[in-house]
């Protein structure tokens, strides 16, 4: 099981704000695909997950905004869990453009079913 | 049935991007809400409809942007219902703020169930 | 100086994702709102701040989701500055359903110049 | 000068909505990606362009939305030069998945400078 991967995302101009950096929202959907990428490079995907009835919400979220990101800037995401037992996985994330370090964060998502009910990770996601 | 609604839309910081200019697809979220409030008017839900299993899908948009909006301006969105017939209802949009036009759009949304099927509208719906 | 304030939102269609609730990262886009808002009931603008070169852009920022809002949902967003002083002002915010808390957040967000330089605050901002 | 190019694109979660299917706004967000990588591949950066002072603003758009792309479809956007001429730009663009053809749409960009004055296209822009 990787517990580590990263994902290229160029800056789309939508995501840009009137300050001429990415709004600071954006992050919360590039971690996102983090997590799903990171699913990906595990063999495993999200879609079908929830098509079987698992979903993940996100809990709790931090994050620290170092720099900001520019329209058209391709950035390195690495995302990483921490931590997946019970019904929860913690997730941290940096944003990297080159070696400067943009931001920093981290997630707690639970996992529930359709009818929201807590509900306990399937056994090969729960990692230590 | 009232065919013709107005709300006000004050924008949002986050609509807004580079050019410090509202972008071009936030728009669609606005006509959105101007279809969901000219339901209102009439003493219908969305939401209701959506639990119902009657879903609104756009299928055909067209729009043209005069003058661009701005973080803050404080929009009047009138939206109005030109033919609602079979399984289409058919709306116009216009933008203003104050006596300038900002955008005029026409849209089309079809009518289908959950599974995706086209679906006539439900009677109180279909105004001509 | 008042340090506290509420508003109304509604809950548009685009802000909810395949889950059938609100996609998360909306709600920065709410506190955003929040922040605007508390600005204006004190008489002033955000926007003329902007104009005058003076940027506010979020730091840190830290929420927990315990509820998840749905579409057509009326919440009640309260905001409230925690601190403000040399460059910075803590907001808490509150999103709540009726009696039901949906989040809790807290945002750090830093003054600063068009070209990125730190600022302090304008005097009748620094409230502590 | 190369007319026609094609991107893959990965439908995010935040892109889907409450119906289970991407919203209609997200595609302006590609067909905006689109336009950028058309420039790259013909080795311009938008980026720079605006620095130039040289701003493209979409002025119309139509778009049919023939089927629902899904959460974490790889989509193929092809994106056409159908004119280039003045102040103004004309696009086409696809959207497929494999075979399927989910939308197809048209918009018309003016190229203004930073005062929001119409501009003629840069020599090298104007393509027929």
């Amino acid at each position: 099981m990787l517990k580590e991967h990263e994902i290229e995302i160029r800056v789309r101009y939508q995501e840009t704000d009137g300050q001429g950096r990415v709004h600071h929202a954006n992050y919360l959907t590039w971690f996102e695909q983090g997590r799903v990428e990171l699913l990906r490079a595990n063999g495993h995907s999200y879609r079908e997950l929830e098509e079987a009835g698992v979903l993940l919400v996100v809990a709790e979220f931090s994050v620290q905004y170092y720099l900001p990101a520019q329209f058209d800037d391709l950035i390195t995401l690495r995302t990483t869990v921490l931590k997946a037992k019970g019904a929860r996985i913690e997730h941290r994330y940096q944003v990297l453009r080159g070696q400067e370090l943009l931001a920093e964060a981290t997630t707690t998502v639970a996992c529930i079913d359709r009818s929201g009910r807590v509900k306990r990770l399937p056994g090969w996601l729960a990692v230590s």
